[in-house]
């Protein structure tokens, strides 16, 4: 029997949605879920996801590599914004990683009820895949959207992972979310970083002058790992 | 200054994005604002919204005409199920009429902190864009969804709404939301009975053998009136 995939586009309405039996696949291409495949890409060893901004100093504070940023700023304790072009390997190879951001670490959290938790983005997407056709659950793609509101470029990435998870066969959709994504990955990926222009977190990273992620948030297929939560820590699945 | 227009994708993001001083358009295609337009269209003099169905019950024996549905079928005591096909001149003229749905008519519930609640469906599309244009206030569309999600009618009537009041020159959007409805009504509206075919409440309208509504609930601008919310209650205002 086929399995459901569907989309959920805003951490609000994932209580109204989501079953336990489901594997969530969090997305936050701009920035959090897209670094943290890169960070694994590169070689850290595990990342703790930390909501609270205090929490985060104090790990700091025990020694930890330190990810954190409120409104586009880095913490001033911080080592890093939570951009993925701060996790190169020689950097994070082997290392804890403490990430905290207001909006992707806090979906993450959500979630956490859930049977299984992975993060998902274009850095591991035909990985994802295969790695969830192979599992025996279906799927509820979590859009971690923008302090609660709906946004562009979760969704069109949405809308790219259920095409392969259809494309494969053991899927279908009945879900509205689900089909509004498809439709409007298949208007942008012929030009994604065009399409993305009109998304306002695209405008907010220009104002906080963070451009230079962006390019790397849509770098397909870098990494062949799925980053799995456990214990409230993310590992790396190899594929 | 040009006004601000959003479009909010369910009742559970709705409490993170509205404003108190936005004109907030209730959107339930299928079928809850689309027969609240077809009844203004043909007399009816007040509708009085109802979430509880023992409320509903209260008003019947105090003798009003009442529309109630749960579940896809008429309540026992009610006269009619909520579809548009009931609201004929000769059953609603200068009467009152208490409607009942499990969706739409607490989706009207929750906006009702806000400045201003009206009823927005392809019955009097172009005539609500002339009115908010003519009001001095930026809008957010709020689409019912079902049971709190993402629905795909709905939101394809946000894009054409949408559509007309940035044509008006009057109206700017910097909304997420929006920019996806106006993607998914420039895929549906040449062909919209077409593309609703793959909405969920499509089918569950067909399951329940309530496909009579479907045409009338696309029905263009059949309708020159707005209904908004006053004290409780929905009225008529001529455009």
């Amino acid at each position: 029997m086929k399995r459901k995939v569907e989309v959920c586009f805003s951490p609000a309405i994932f209580e109204s949605q989501h079953r336990s039996d489901q594997i969530v696949v969090i997305v936050d291409i701009f920035r959090a879920s897209s670094a943290i495949c890169y960070a694994f890409a590169n070689g850290v060893e595990r990342i703790i996801p930390i909501a609270d901004v205090e929490e985060a100093r104090r790990y700091k504070s025990d020694g930890y590599l330190v990810a954190c940023e409120r409104q586009g700023k880095k913490a001033d304790f911080a080592d890093f914004d939570i951009g993925p072009e701060n996790f190169t390997p020689e950097v994070v190879r082997g290392k804890t990683l403490i990430y905290s951001t207001a909006n992707g670490t806090q979906t993450i959290q959500k979630a956490t009820s859930c049977k299984k938790v992975v993060i998902g983005s274009y850095l591991n997407l035909t990985a994802l895949s295969k790695w969830l056709v192979e599992q025996d659950s279906d799927v509820i793609i979590l859009c971690s959207g923008w302090k609660n509101r709906f946004c562009l470029e979760d969704t069109v990435f949405a809308g790219a992972l259920v095409e392969h998870l259809l494309a494969s066969d053991c899927f279908i959709t009945e879900c509205d979310s689900a089909r509004a994504s498809l439709d409007l990955w298949a208007m942008a990926e012929d030009d994604l970083l065009g399409y993305i222009e009109k998304a306002s977190q695209r405008s907010r990273l220009r104002t906080y002058e963070l451009d230079s992620s962006i390019e790397l948030c849509h770098a397909m297929d870098l990494a062949k790992i799925i980053p799995v939560m456990k214990s409230g820590k993310l590992v790396a699945e190899l594929v």
